[in-house]
């Protein structure tokens, strides 16, 4: 039995809290939270016991930790853990100061513990089986990748604020996926970005409509799009085309069910939102730390990919001001 | 929290304990298996107390019993819970008998006691929203239904002797989706059967290939096609036509995942089998379950289905032997 | 150059006139029609002449005659422009009478002249390309055929009366599409009909809404079902399943245009009725028969495939009013 | 009747003579090509007669000529056919030289005649669908547009040493279509471009993979993928997304057979190449210039979007070199 305590009694912990319970070996043992009445009700409904930082690192069962609380306290909060030897799984990201990142990745490697970080879509099971077959030459050398993510609906100028910017928020889970997909390092990128959707994106010189593409030394390239407005539900979708064919991975529905009407023939919308869609990669995530802590392993995703991402964002920042190719140097 | 207890630690009984031991509201008291062995093992895993029939209906805090060990071995069970005021929650069929078929129902009709048959497929997402919408007007007054049901494996000769025949195994959950989306009950039935894929069927004088043709009393059609040869994976397919148009629910895959290669466009193959593709679906018919019991209302479907069930699957053995519509008594 | 006469300036003779002219190696030389203006209009149209049949069939110069007249003109044409030594495409039916239809396949025989029966949709190119890949191997041997064949409107009254009925004028065509496809010819045939959509049929006796069974000796099966009302448009479509596969043929749309919105993911309904649908097998049908003139060689549907499915259309009659598999002795 | 002439009876003139044999309101009177056997071969499968520039310009019959020469003939052909009077349908580009190029819209606009740019893709019928539907508003405001145009195989070197480069042989359809969608003329466009498929390519410092971004003032964003490599087909794709919702174009297949088997679902591969996907918008923008002569109107597509399109093909050269964003000068 593996023994887990969770930072954060928000929405996202809520999420991960659920797949903790379900999990056969997982014991959920501590729940922390600075609000005690929210962590109160937060116990009392997953059986986790509310507690402080300190009890929690220092109980020597705990084997792990899963960091889902305020951005700004995830840097501490892995430098405690990774001191106390626990293995660390912390949403992105890792921290908005570049700076600050290092030295949680310095504490990490000095700790030897285990870090993965939450890019929950190299969990999803139909990119994950992309990937795969990528790997397996099923298309032979990647030569062009396509990523389309668009949210349904925009953020509030308060989340806004709080997220470091809509490529800090959105658009780096879509860099973390094309590192995953080129095969190669990306050394240039080029982004612009508009407002189209919500003026709250504008008032903070921020965008909410954006355009990428990502060119690596050897010349592959990757388009990326991104608009905080898909009336008809999150759309997530991933196109490689390689030497020898293209792998694409569509939307999911919630049903097969299909109408042929006077007028047309009409499917489901995608499922709404990253909750929906990206349920089965919230549950595998954990099952994949559980796994690499149970066996010792490095996690499939881990702080340097958290790093890179952010670099990657710090670039298309500058290129949508400069207009140019911003060369990458992570 | 609703008490329930488990009759059959095999292969189906394993699915149903998997659901309720992630159903937040239920406590998985008891299991029941005549075989101690396989009992005590199962009990190990699941968390749930092995002990024999006479105990656990005799335990006050009991709410129900879900019956899902060897056939004939239903119709005693059932009997037995509903006398001891248990809530029932029993696979198909009740009995292979129609007679004791009756004897149940009127136990559980004496007893007052909530009666679930295990017709999973009501319980299947993409079915479910087809139903509603069905009965929503969506596409008017139906006309015809056709359902395409097909395994990807015959069974052996043992399950096949055990089951009562490929109608009473196979098609008799066709038939109940047939009644619940023609809006009217069957009056006439027309079955005719063949023997293409394994020598097992007609060694016992059974089918692995047929086709039926349902038909009520205002002239709505069914059609149901079956085989237990389906290389590319469990086939489970509506399509209902009314007034205003059609309503069709695919297959389900793993994946959304399409490579296009010099050869063809290709995707996933569906769902392998039923555990598979209907997983939702049997975690859903115990929610309903328990919230029946909870709310102390009836199942959507009941002892009168499964008893209305078998009794189409008697007249396709009739249908298929005499090459007459065979007329229905319920 | 092929020089062609064409009998009957109506609706399904303007299609073959379209075609003809299209037609590099065809001169499309006279149009025969009993109403002079109709056959002046067409003639002044088309580029033909328009003459009188005994004209027509006198010219030495005639390859072949196209009969796109009325039903029961089909079988007096025949004979003559079989005795006069040219290549026969006729519209189907042969005739509504059994035995006078066998009068024609003997004047056929006897002058040993190309017959070419008006079965467009063989010549359709997903039916053909199926058909094709079935005789190929792809997916084994045959063991059930399910064609789904409905109409986006019901006939006049006045159509229904003149066409011998529903089954003879629209169920025909399905029942030469099993043939094709069972690899065996069908013993057994069971029909049901209901009134559901037009009061016309009920008035005549006939159905507009219809699920039939057929079976062959070795125990294939094949499944139709027909209406004439699909309000999403022309819904034909064809499933083979063999013992190594599926073969399908899905419905065919004018653009390939899909629109996300609010409401649902949404594209095109299948083209119209079978001028639209049907547009390339009405040309490839007729560049068959072109051809077989030229090289001398048997049309791939003929005469006696029109006299096979006639004999269908009769079981079918038979077996919807006895309620019975009705056998076929063709 | 509309008299035209046709220059050049090479591939793509022969593509338009068979639509002009088709067309019935047409007589294509002349056929012209500096090699006199090709155009006496012409003449003989064609019906149009043989003859010089010079005798088929002076021919007062003729209402209008089609130039599918060799590039660097364009230009005289058009300004000499304006002179005529003529209507002039040319295929792209006007001239590789942009002074050359306004030349001809100079004498195009003294002569007041028709003039149609060949932009075929205008004309195929599910992109026309789209863009007749975008401009209904069915998605509302336009943000983004993603073009997918791949090519099944890569030039040979002295096809690409012919055309200009890739750009303006290959993406200035990609760019007529941008500006065809994006409801707002491109400001700025970003060009990166690499060789990874045919040496070919390189050798001639040009790209064989490559990406655009282009941006409106107003900000709307449009992406191009390019390929010389689709092993699977020509891949010509569009997604509009716009305030509520997205409007898609997907490739069309020769036929709508699908297979399932042991290892996939797999339906047929896009349409090989241009000839076969661009079929009916080849027929259907000749329908559109000989209704622009009968009726005296402008055609949908003009010698200005050709002048526009070469301007967009010389600032993704620039910009594939600079790595900037380039401004558009119309």
């Amino acid at each position: 039995m593996i023994n887990l305590c969770l930072f954060g009694a928000g929405f996202i912990g809520s999420v991960h809290a659920g797949n903790l319970t379900k999990h056969i070996g997982v014991n959920f043992k501590y729940i922390i939270d600075p609000r005690p009445e929210i962590a109160a009700k937060f116990a009392a409904k997953t059986g986790a016991k509310a507690v402080d930082t300190a009890t929690a690192l220092a109980d020597p069962e705990i084997h792990g930790v899963l960091i889902a609380s305020a951005t700004p306290t995830h840097a501490d909060l892995i430098i405690a853990a990774a001191k106390a030897g626990k293995a660390v799984f912390c949403e992105k990201p890792i921290d908005l100061d570049l700076k600050r990142t290092d030295e949680c990745l310095v504490a990490v490697k000095k700790a030897s513990v285990i870090f993965q970080i939450g890019f929950n879509r190299r969990f999803d099971p139909s990119f994950r089986a992309l990937k795969r077959r990528l790997d397996a030459g099923e298309i032979g050398k990647v030569e062009q990748v396509i990523i389309t993510s668009r949210d349904p609906e925009p953020e509030t100028e308060e989340q806004l604020a709080a997220g470091g910017g809509v490529f800090r928020e959105m658009t780096i889970h879509d860099f973390d996926m094309a590192r995953n997909l080129l095969g190669e390092e990306p050394s240039e990128l080029f982004a612009t970005g508009s407002s189209l959707v919500s003026p709250a994106y504008a008032k903070l010189g921020d965008y909410d409509t954006a355009m990428f593409i990502l060119r690596t030394p050897s010349g592959r390239q990757c388009h990326i799009n991104n608009s905080v407005r898909a009336v008809y539900g999150y759309d997530q979708r991933i196109e490689v085309h390689g030497s020898l064919g293209m792998l694409r991975a569509a939307n999911r529905t919630p049903t097969s069910v299909e109408v042929s009407n006077a007028v047309s023939i009409a499917t489901d919308k995608p499922l709404y939102f990253f909750i929906e869609r990206y349920a089965e990669a919230y549950a595998e995530e954990l099952v994949h730390f559980v796994d690499c802590i149970k066996n010792g392993t490095k996690p499939d995703v881990g702080a340097d990919d958290g790093r890179k991402a952010m670099i990657l964002c710090e670039a298309a920042i500058a290129s949508a001001k400069s207009g140019k190719f911003e060369a990458i140097r992570f």
